[in-house]
């Protein structure tokens, strides 16, 4: 354990150095939250902030791989280098699908200009979207031009992923036409560039023209430079106002979702895609939106951190749980409630929560 | 909000007299933890135990509902009630789905006997696993002789909420067969009954008989006695262990779990998984599990509390927001990380954390 800040500031110069396997550990040991992972990104955290980080979202079959792969190869030829993020919530019962997506980026994975990371859930330790944030970081200080973060499309988890980029891609397939009505508000509010793929497919202009129009009768458009989803969860009501009223006293700069078409495996409509993403980033930029949205990234980081650190220090304390073991009698006998155990596990804790150690 | 314990003492005599709508509206105060649902909750605490909780898991399309439908008509006719949650992780992209399933419940929703509650991810509210738990807590209050807990498989919040049955089922289907080998560990580990659904079609006895060898393979039965799936997360290791040792001072009473066929929706093969149930059920109360997996139960019921009142009171804080709103420039310019803001939140935070109140 003394050797561990040795070997950090071996890993450290490696890394400034650009050594990608000074990555590939940085990574794990954050991933893993193995000793000192705190130190390394509060030592990189100042210089966070030059990579574009884009989210890729949409339903299981998509093509977000492929198109995750287009795109980095788009970046490659125009000299970035690339981070991708492939974000699994491992679900139990397909655990193969991956695999399969993971083969296909086998070129890209080759060229030392990118770098994979596949993320599975990390249970209750912090959760998916920590685990973004964090490597995502990681990646950003090793000074990776463009982020792409792909999920596999399940449920919320995601939607808390994609709230972790600049900007959000929403991916859908023709045969998503049945469902759209069914997109949750949720989807609506954090696409900010919109794709069909597999557009070779019968059906993908009328899904163009189907979300275009939902779009409008959103009134999406007053909305849009509003971050309304960036905030932090159990206190938003109040911030989002705030940044509400500030983004009205601005002249609306308007951004209104561009709604392409793709053929990731043709490689066809690549080029309109990084242009429309280009034309989004420009658009944060000249809006401030960018500073919005990593302004509430920031906050919702400290949330994170703070639970986790809470988290940490009370149930890795050998003593608040043979406290807790104790009065597991009393709870299963009904004379005691979860309630009033956990007021009182509190109430003994205040040394615990608030001393300043990881 | 002065009213809010006259209102609860009338909800209270409603649902200690058996009145369906009372129980609808105590499950929503304790779903949208409203003002006074841990009153409600602690009143109940000591009146928990009486139902049996059945969870059901496995891949979408595996026919998780109709069997769920299958079982609950068969409790009932055995003159039982029956309580169904139906867990929706709510992907923002298969909105739809999960209605068409409720629609084939239709003619049990009718019956006075059972009741049937769909719950959608709570976000970061406490997650889905404290949901789950909490709404069965309130069924079982209810008098709810079964519980059905019916996830849609997707990862690992699936496996979090079949950790709050008292007995797991895992349903597959014959096309499982290809993936079989991919099932992950925490699948065979949680499964105490298996059964393969759609068994008319081709390839049900060849999956059935698959895992059987890798129950066999993995020299399952002499670990089914230990809830090895049950335990406080971040501290684990060592309950673990104590009770691993319990278990094996135990004279071991060995449950290998059956793989059972059964076609749903010709109600082919339920009585013998209701029997299969019932013979589980007085596995875990003969061999001492069953109070094992309910103290466990417990011990992470504590742990969610904890987490949830801690979150409340530094969130739902006026100041506490003010204070971080206030550092974030600090933080946006990298003079200060969000490790350090987030000790020094904690620091100023003792009272609010150790206060006794919601």
């Amino acid at each position: 354990m003394t050797a561990a800040p040795v070997m950090h500031e071996r890993l450290l110069a490696d890394f400034a150095a650009g050594r990608t396997p000074a990555l590939a550990r940085a990574i794990s040991i954050v991933e893993n939250h193995r000793p000192g992972f705190e130190q390394l990104l509060a030592t990189w955290h100042p210089m966070l902030g030059r990579a574009r980080r884009i989210g890729l979202t949409g339903p299981p079959g998509a093509g977000k791989s492929t198109l995750t792969t287009a795109l980095a190869r788009a970046y490659r030829k125009a000299g970035l280098t690339v981070g991708i993020v492939a974000v699994d919530p491992t679900s139990p019962f397909t655990g193969g699908a991956l695999l399969g997506d993971r083969i296909r980026m086998e070129d890209i994975a080759l060229d030392p200009g990118v770098y994979i990371r596949s993320l599975a859930t990390r249970g209750s330790l912090g959760g998916l979207s920590a685990a973004t944030r964090e490597t995502c970081d990681v990646l950003d200080a090793f000074g990776m031009d463009r982020i792409l973060i792909e999920t596999v499309g399940v449920g919320q988890s995601e939607l808390d992923v994609a709230r972790t980029a600049d900007t959000s891609l929403v991916v859908l397939v023709p045969e998503s036409g049945d469902s759209i009505q069914t997109l949750k508000a949720g989807v609506m509010e954090i696409a900010d560039v919109f794709t069909v793929n597999k557009s070779d497919r019968p059906g993908a202009d009328r899904l163009r023209n189907e979300i275009e129009i939902m779009l409008g009768m959103r009134g999406g458009s007053a909305m849009r430079n509003v971050p309304a989803h960036h905030g932090v969860d159990l206190s938003r009501n109040n911030l989002v106002k705030q940044v509400r009223a500030a983004a009205r006293a601005e002249d609306a700069d308007v951004w209104t979702p561009p709604v392409l078409g793709t053929v990731g495996v043709q490689e066809q409509g690549i080029d309109e895609l990084v242009e429309a993403l280009d034309r989004h980033f420009r658009y944060l930029e000249r809006s401030g939106t960018l500073r919005q949205r990593r302004r509430a990234r920031l906050r919702e980081r400290v949330v994170e951190v703070v639970e986790d650190k809470a988290r940490r220090r009370l149930w890795n304390d050998a003593a608040t749980i043979a406290w807790l073991e104790a009065r597991l009698p009393a709870l299963e006998s009904g004379q005691d409630t979860p309630f009033g155990i956990a007021d009182a596990l509190l109430s003994r804790s205040a040394d615990l929560l608030t001393r300043t150690t990881t």
